[in-house]
């Protein structure tokens, strides 16, 4: 297991519950002290050593054999290279994002386009042909990415049912086009990741802190990246400051400002409407990218526009306002926040627009005193990321010769069924909200009244 | 005393202890229960009845005699109503802001130019010449508007002083044009009023819940009138939802959007630099117009930008992001922060920018430790505010015939003499920061780089 930070604790329990393995066969490599205690706690020996472009191989080829996992929970190792090596040692792989080497998601020196999320999963896509055949290795499955892939189809096969069009056998995962067609039947424009994180502590946010319920590094690194999301047909005009990249599927556009400073209108079932941080995430784009139909010759018939909305607790919206003021540069002191939360919840779903039901939500919530009961070392944010890491193993071990395989295109029956105990109450739920509700009250707002699923409507000016 | 509220109580064990009065020679009417016990404890009469359109007179008069004072420092009460009726009947008048009657900055039949500030500081300097010779009527002097317009004279002398050109004899107040000149000598191009609140308490805002450590109905109010600003004769052009009244001095422009949907980068000794709402306020307008210097023709060839930058505290910044995202329907609770307050200050000053010294903050750092040490029922925000109301109130009495006056007309020396034994530290600092610091490293950004302090640089796209 390469890291052990507030993911890389939490599965570790879950893992031993739920994977028949030695302890003795597993070993944790990362760059810090955290998490040593909770290593000891278990039994599993912990390598306190950071992994770069240079140590790489020699660091690791020798603990992984051939049918070995290499569970990746780290930041600031390339997920790339981290593929590559398995796929050349015969190596399980797993992964909850696609991370870059260290920097990489701040370093001016590359564009905007190649600091992207939409780059960097080009490139581990671009692995797919060399891991034909070879084991299995998943990219980007944790929560979001990940679970949210499989609330999607849960989603559709909702709203068909309710729509009166059920679907009795379920297409394949492996079949985009079926499910692609699904969506487009269904008339689903937009598909938004909307998260609530309502999670708070016994002690408020220092100034000078950045605090979140998760990685603070994973969080500014994503946050710092460009605004980027899946591009559907429906919309009637790139945004001023959207740029296409030119190269690879180009399912996704990315904006001209960081993905923290973009905000974005959304709905979730407890929450109601509330703005979100348009915060750059792999499944923007593999899931517009998986739900793109094609005619015979390539041309784009339909896409949905999909991208995360995320409210993070508190404070960390308080942090990434902290973190804005100084222009990105980073705050001095970090603080994940874990014993010291005493209430709220994650509110994790999707919420897939335009249909002819209007708005559906579909999704997890789960507070932090059921995460607690469930699984130790884990607050509400970190079980659903953890569970779905687990069941991502539990996948992979059961399917074993996939090659490259992303979160769309793994069974959701299957993988909903093993995170379900983990998640509360996972519900969906419909709404007639739209981001054109309450709009220009006290001042007229440049709105597109003939399509509320435009998304200048949902960008917050 | 009219309105019992944060200010109402922190102000009167201050009036008590520096105003010879007997304790039977006031009275508060006020809306609410709120602050009854505090009226007991000092032995004070506490009348329960919101004043209305209807009832003002009938209610107010009979308890108002020539030679009285009427401290306003209620909410929902219209001041120019209230003002008219103190010249009718000879008596001696202070608010804090000029007060629309109840609904007044929300109105949603009234354009966004007739709710602004710059619409009710014009309706209220109207009453000058009806009030010339008349008793004092001091309009919207609190510690901003109010304490800030002495700071700004204090920071103009000390940049004189330090640039070399002392200021031996300053003018009185009451020669705008020589004080204008003085700042257009400077060139000072910018003032902002750069606040940052760094108080926080001993448990988290709930959702639904808006909190802060003034009047969350006073925030709300102003935080949804369009942002307003003193808009500078340096200023290259007009915002793209810029506009200009059309009627009045013409000292401002308002945006077409609210205050609180509104970032500016700005700048505290403490803080460093940071975003804070640009919400308008009286003092942006009246600071602008005051400073303000005319040919003989009456063009004007000198005015600064002067607005607010105000960064609240954190669980106000909190409880403004999710009335955004609620599209501004007010949070089901509020709460003004008081004894849960735990630790954190309130850096309050005036930004100077544009001279041959770069930027000159010249402010109060008071924390909140302080403030219960000073003055009891009084937290950091409300002490810097019931000071400058006891100052004005002290100075209403020792020049009662000056009819109506605002801030800046009024005796900085002599109200910062009052104010400074309450204000914590007091202090001057220069720095080299510019909004152009740290700009552009990831992203390019539209900036004005001939030009730090251009509008267009300070906003926050
Ligand atoms: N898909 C999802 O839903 C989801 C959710 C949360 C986190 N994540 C991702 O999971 C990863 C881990 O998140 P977290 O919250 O546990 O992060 P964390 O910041 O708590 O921990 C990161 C871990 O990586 C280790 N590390 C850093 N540099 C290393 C190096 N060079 N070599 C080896 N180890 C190194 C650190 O020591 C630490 O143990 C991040 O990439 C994050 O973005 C994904
Ligand atoms: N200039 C400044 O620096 C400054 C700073 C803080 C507050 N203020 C202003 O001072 C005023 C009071 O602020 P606060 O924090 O004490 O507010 P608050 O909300 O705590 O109290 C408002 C008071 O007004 C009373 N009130 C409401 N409607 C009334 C009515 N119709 N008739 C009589 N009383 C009524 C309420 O009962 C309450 O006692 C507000 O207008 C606020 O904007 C100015």
């Amino acid at each position: 297991m390469l890291g052990f930070g507030s993911i890389g604790q939490g599965v570790l329990p879950l893992i031993l519950r739920h994977i028949e393995i030695a302890r003795d066969d597993i070993t944790i490599v990362t760059a810090e002290p955290r998490g040593r205690e909770v290593a000891a706690e278990y039994g599993i020996r912990f390598v306190e050593q950071a992994v770069t472009r240079d140590n790489l191989s020699e660091l690791l080829s020798p603990l992984l054999r051939a049918g070995d996992f290499l569970l990746n929970l780290s930041v600031d190792v390339s997920s790339v290279a981290l593929m590559k090596l398995c796929q050349e040692r015969d190596v399980l792989y797993l992964d909850t994002v696609v991370e870059p080497w260290a920097g990489g998601y701040t370093d001016p020196a590359l564009t905007p386009s190649q600091r992207s999320n939409y780059a960097m999963r080009e490139e581990a896509v671009a692995l797919r042909e060399m891991a034909r055949g070879g084991p299995t290795s998943i990219t980007a499955h944790g929560a979001n990415p990940g679970l949210v892939s499989h609330f999607v189809k849960q989603a559709l096969l909702d709203i068909a049912r309710d729509t009166g069009a059920p679907i009795a056998a379920p297409p394949p995962a492996s079949d985009r086009a079926a499910w692609a067609k699904i969506a487009a039947d269904l008339g689903v424009k937009v598909i938004h990741i909307a998260e609530r994180d309502t999670q708070v502590a016994d002690r408020p946010k220092k100034p000078g802190e950045f605090v979140n319920t998760w990685s603070v590094d994973g969080f500014v690194g994503e946050g710092c990246q460009p605004a980027e999301l899946g591009w559907g047909t429906h919309e009637k005009a790139l945004p001023a400051d959207g740029h296409r990249h030119g190269f690879g599927c180009d399912a996704a556009i990315y904006l001209m400002r960081p993905g923290a400073s973009t905000r974005v209108r959304t709905w979730t079932p407890l929450e109601g409407p509330f703005h979100g941080f348009l915060i750059t995430h792999n499944e923007s784009i593999s899931i517009a990218d998986y739900y793109t139909l094609r005619d015979a010759d390539g041309r784009v018939l339909y896409r949905p526009t999909a991208h995360y909305a995320y409210h993070p607790c508190d404070d960390a919206v308080l942090s990434v306002h902290e973190l804005a003021g100084k222009n990105w540069q980073m705050q001095p002191e970090k603080r994940l926040m874990t014993d010291e939360i005493v209430s709220g919840m994650d509110e994790l779903g999707v919420l897939l627009c335009g249909h002819a039901k209007g708005a559906y939500w579909y999704g997890s919530r789960l507070t932090i005193g059921q995460a607690r009961e469930l699984v130790p070392h884990n607050n509400a944010t970190s079980l659903q990321v953890t569970a779905a890491v687990l069941a991502g193993v539990i996948w992979a071990i059961e399917n074993p010769r996939r090659g490259l395989v992303e979160s769309d295109e793994m069974d959701h029956d299957r993988i909903l069924e093993i995170c379900r105990p983990y998640l509360g109450e996972v519900v969906g739920v419909y709404s007639d909200w739209t981001p054109l509700q309450d709009r220009g009250v006290l001042f007229p707002e440049e709105v597109d009244a003939t399509d509320p699923w435009q998304f200048r409507n949902i960008r917050v000016a």
